[in-house]
C-alpha cells in the first residue's frame, strides 16, 4: 500500500560528518518545495526516543551548507536498538504525525531504520554519511571528499617538518574496516606506504620498503597507517619496531584522530548532499522505501537498505599499484 | 608496427591547472618504474621547438605533488600550428632520442599532438589538464574539482559580507563554453541564480527569480554567473540592469578571474594526476597512441584524441533541477 | 556626573570585517561577567533608528567566534547624520533601557557615535573594525590581520599561474586612503613592486623596476596595487600602459574585491576581539567614556574618539625599504 | 676590533618552523642588495661541522617564502656541544671564507652561537624561529603566529565534532616551557578551560569549572592543554580522571603533534622573517655582534644573545583574565 507522505521526519545519527547539514538543508528544502511539512528530529535515534522534535521550514536551514557537523546533533542509541526503545519512537513519530523519515548516517543508524521500518511499516529513506566511505551501494558517502582534503592538507604540514629533518612519520588515519582514507590520502600525500586493512604488508616488506625508499636518495618518508591495518600493530608499535631495525631514521607518530570529521565541506560533499537530499525525499514521493541513496556512475541511484549494510564497499586495488609506482 | 618506447618526453601546454605537477610526477616515476628514460619539455610546444629540455628522474619531481601551476611551465604556441613548426619540433625529439610523448593540457593541446602524431608517426597520449572540465572522454579534468573548493571558498567569503549587509552579489567565475564550474559552484555554495552558457535564463526570469527570493525571507543573494553566460551580457551589465529594475537590493560584482587557477591541489585531483600518469605511460608501453585518458565510472579509459576535440562535455541537468530546489 | 550602566547595546557599522563576530561575542559576555544586560542593535545606526534590537545573553553568542561578517547585520545610515535621526535613535535607547553602548566599525562609525554621545550625554565606546587598518590609536583593526592572510593566500595562486606562464600581473587590493594591506601583501607575497597611497613611484619607475626584475632572471612578475594608489591609474589603465611600453611581459589584471573582507577570522583578530571587547564594557563600567578601545605596543588603550577620528594610522616606512631588498 | 663582513653563512637549527624559509631568502637577499657573498649551511651545526655548504644567489630562494618548512633543513647537534665539534666547524667556516653566520632557531641554537662566537672571535647574529614563542627579546618569534592559525583551524574543526556529539575534549597543543599558544589559541577557539605551565589550575577547579561549563547551558567543551601544563598529567590521564568524576560528558582526547609546525607562513610571519633577515645582516654589517634580532613594539631591535637565553618570554596574564570571561 502506498502512504501518502504528509510530514517527513529528518535526523543524523552515529558519528558526524562534513556535509550532514548540507543534506539536512536539501531535505528541509525539497520537503518545503513539495508542501510537504518537515519536523528536525535532534540527536539520532535518542531524540526520536524524546521526542525531541523542531518543525523546519527552508529559512530553518539558512547558512548552514557550509558548516561541519549537524545542527541536529547526533548520537548512538542503545535504546533504539530494543523493541521498547522503538516502539517508544514510534509513539512520538505517530503523536507528530510524522509518517515518513530520512536517516543521515552509517551502517548501524541504516539496520535500526530498517527494523524500525519494518516493524511499524514506515517508509525511511537512508542517506549515507560518514567520512569512511565504508557502505555498499555508493561510490562516496557525505564526508568522505572532505576528509581526503584535511588528512592531506595535515600530512603537507607533517612532511615540512619530516623533510626538514630527514625523518620518517607513521601517521595514523580513520578507517577501522576499510583503507578507502588511507589509500587515497597515502596516494594524494605521496606516502611511501600504505598500511590499510584489505592488505598484510608485514613487517618485513615494510622494513624493506623503507631501506629502499632510503637508498633510493629519499631523506624522509611518511607511512599512512589505517587505524584498523592488518599487520594488527599500533602506530607507536610500528615506530618502536622499526626504530629496533633501522638506525637511518629518527621516528615520529602523529595520530590525526577527530579533527578528520569536522570542517567546512568541500564542494563535491555539499552538491552530493544536496542531490541526495533531492533524491531521498522524492523517492519517498513516489512510495519508495527502506532504501539508501547513493552514487554510482555520477547518477543517483536507490541500493535496498539490506543490500547497503551486507554489502562490502571495496577499495579501488587500482591504487595500491599506482601508490607503489609512485613510491619508487 | 608497434614502437618500442626507449624515451618519452611529457609537457604541460595551455592554461595550467592544479594537479599537473601530480601529472607530471606520475608520468616520470612510472617511466622510471619501467626504465624508460623521462625528458622533460618546457613551456609546452615552443619550449619543444627551441629544445627546450631536461632529463628526469623520480628524485626530479619529488615535493611537487601539493603544488599548483607546473614546473615545466606551459604556454600557447603559434608556431606549432604551422607545417614547419612541428618540422622543427621533430627533429628538436629525435634529436635527443625520444620516440613518444605525454601532453597535459586541453582541447587545444590535443589538437596539437593529433596533427603531430599523423605527421611524424609517433606515439602520442593526453592527459586532460584544465579546470574548465570542458574535454569529452573524461568526467573529470584535473584541476576542475580544486578550482571548485577555492571558487566555493571565495563565495563563502562574499556570502559573510553579503549576507552583513543585505547584498545582492554577481560573481562571474570561470567557464566560457561550458558551465561546470558555475553549476556546481553555485550549488555547492547556495546561489540564488546559475547563469551558464548552456541555458538562457534570460533576464525577465532572472529578475522574477531574484524578487523572489526577496519575498521569500532572503536578505541576501548571491549569483554566480559563468564568463560565457547566454544572457551575453557582462556581470557589471547584469548589476547595472538589476539595479534599475530594482530597489530592493544593493548590488555588488565579483570578477574572480585567475586565482581559480591556482593553489594546492585537492586529493581528489592529486590522485588523479597519479593515475592518469599512470595509465598513460603504459598505455604507450603496450603500444597504443593518440588517445586521451580519462576518468569514466571511476576506472581510467582511452578515448582517441579526435573524439575527445570534437565530443561534447555535457553538464550535468539534475543539476539545475537541484539549484532550482534548493533555493526555495 | 558618573553613568550607572545598566543595560549596553552593542552594534556593528559600516563595512564588515572579520573579527566582528568575535567582538560582539565579547561585548555580550563582559556584559554577563558583570550582571549588565545587553542589547544587540541590528543594522548599525539604521536599526539603532528603528528600535531594531534583541537581548542577548552569554548562549547568544555560542558558535560565532569563527564566523565572517557579523551577526547584528551592518550599514551606512544617512539619517543618522541628520539631527532629527539621531533623535530617533535616543528614543529607542531610552524606551529600550539602554544608556550606554558599544559601536564596532571605523572612522564614520565613530563620528556618529561622538556627535550622538555628546548630543545625549550617553557613554560611548568604540573598537575598531575594518580589514583597512586606518585608524590611528591602534596598532591593528579587527579583520586587518586576517585579510592579509586572505589577500597573501589568494596572491599565491595567482603566483602560480603567473610563474607557470612568465607574466607579469597587477594585483588591486583594498586600501583607498592607506597602503597597510597592500605594503604588507607585498611583502608576504613577494611582489615585485608595490603602488600604495603613501608614495608617488612614477610610471617611470615602476617600468624601470620591473625591466631591472626581468633582467635579473625573474620569469614572472606580481605588483600589487593599493585602490588609492598614487600614480591615479587604474590596474587595467597600469596593464595597458606597461603592455605598451614593455614586450616583455603578458600582462594579467586581477581585481580582489570584497572577498578580501569575508572569511574567518585569523586566531589574531580573534583574540584581540575578545580583549577590545572586555576594555571596552570595562571601560564603560568605569566611568570612561567617548574613547576608542586600541592596541598599543601589545597592550589595551583608550584614545579619545575624536583623535582616533583625526589622527593619521601611518605606515611602517621600514616595509617599503624592505620590500624594495627582498625584490632584488 | 671591526670585522669586515665579506661572506655571511646562514642556518637554520633545531626544530623547524614556518617563516624560516622567508628567513633565509631575506638574509640571501640582503646580502646580494650589499654585495656580500652567501653562503646556504645545510642541516644546522651539523653540516657545518661537515662543511655541507652551498652559494647562494637572489635566484636561489626563488619561490620559498610561503613554504613550510626549511630548505636548508634542520638538526640538533650534540657534536657542536664539544669543543672539538665548533673546532672543526670552525675550520670548515675558514676554509669556506665564510666570516659570520645567521643562524636561525630557538634557544640551544643561539647558546651554540654565542660559545662559538666567543671561542672564534667570529660575528653571529640569531634569528628567533620557533612555534613556541619562548625566546626573550622579541614578542614573536617565527613561526609562532602561523601556528596559532593551524591550531585554532584545527580545534574549529573538532569543536564540529564536540558540538554535534554534546562531547568534552581535551586538546593538547605544543609548549613545553610555556603557554603562549595554549593561552592564545583557547581564547581564540574559544575554550572553556586552558591548562598551561605558567599555572596550576588544579583538578578541582578544573572540575568546577567543567560542571559550571555544563550548568550554563553549554552543550559541548573544549579544554586546551599545553604540553607542559602545570597539574602535571597527561591529557590521556585527564580524560580519565574527569570521566571517573564527571558523567555528564563523553570524554575525547586529541593530540595534534606535529602537524602544528608545518605549512605555509602566515602574513604576519612572511613580513617579520623579511624584516628580521634585513636586520641580521645590516646589523653584522655595521659591527654588530652576538645578539638576536627581535620584535619589540613593533621595532626590529636587538638583544644580547646571553640576555636572550636567560631571560624569560613572559605570557600575557591579561589573556588569562580574558579567556575566564569569555568562558561564562
Amino acid at each position: 500500500m502506498l502512504h501518502t507522505i504528509k510530514k517527513i521526519g529528518v535526523l543524523t545519527s552515529g558519528g558526524d560528518s562534513p556535509g550532514m547539514n548540507a543534506g539536512i538543508r536539501s531535505v528541509v528544502r525539497t520537503c518545503a518545495f513539495h508542501n510537504i511539512e518537515c519536523i528536525g528530529i535532534y540527536r539520532g535515534y535518542e531524540g526520536m526516543i524524546e521526542g525531541d522534535f523542531k518543525s523546519m521550514n527552508a529559512r530553518s536551514v539558512k547558512g548552514i551548507i557550509n558548516k561541519g557537523g549537524t545542527i541536529l546533533k547526533s548520537a548512538r542509541s542503545k535504546e533504539f536498538r530494543t523493541v521498547e526503545g522503538r516502539k517508544k519512537a514510534h509513539e512520538q513519530l505517530v503523536k507528530a504525525g510524522i509518517n515518513a523519515f530520512v536517516v543521515i548516517g552509517g551502517d548501524g543508524s541504516f539496520t535500526g531504520a530498517m527494523i524500525f521500518s519494518q516493524e511499524y511499516n514506515m517508509p525511511v529513506m537512508g542517506i549515507p554519511g560518514t567520512i569512511d566511505n565504508d557502505i555498499f551501494g555508493t561510490t562516496h558517502t557525505l564526508g568522505y571528499d572532505t576528509a581526503l582534503n584535511t588528512v592531506v592538507d595535515v600530512i603537507d604540514k607533517i612532511r615540512d617538518t619530516a623533510s626538514s629533518h630527514n625523518r620518517l612519520f607513521f601517521v595514523e588515519v580513520m578507517g577501522r574496516d576499510v583503507g578507502h582514507i588511507a589509500l587515497n590520502v597515502g596516494v594524494g600525500a605521496g606516502a611511501e606506504e600504505i598500511l590499510i586493512p584489505e592488505e598484510d604488508l608485514g613487517l618485513d616488506r615494510l622494513l624493506e620498503s623503507l631501506r629502499r625508499s632510503k637508498q633510493s636518495g629519499k631523506s624522509s618518508s611518511i607511512v599512512v597507517v589505517a587505524e584498523g591495518d592488518k599487520i594488527g600493530k599500533s602506530v607507536f608499535e610500528l615506530k618502536d619496531y622499526v626504530e629496533e631495525h633501522m638506525t637511518e631514521y629518527e621516528v615520529r607518530v602523529s595520530v590525526l584522530g577527530h579533527m578528520q570529521r569536522g570542517g567546512s565541506p568541500s564542494c563535491f560533499d555539499r552538491v552530493l548532499a544536496s542531490r541526495m537530499g533531492v533524491k531521498a525525499v522524492e523517492s519517498l514521493i513516489t512510495g519508495k522505501t527502506n532504501c539508501m541513496v547513493g552514487l554510482k556512475n555520477d547518477v543517483m541511484a536507490l541500493t535496498p537498505l539490506d543490500q547497503a549494510i551486507k554489502g562490502q564497499s571495496k577499495i579501488n586495488l587500482e591504487l595500491l599499484r599506482v601508490s607503489d609506482i609512485m613510491s619508487i
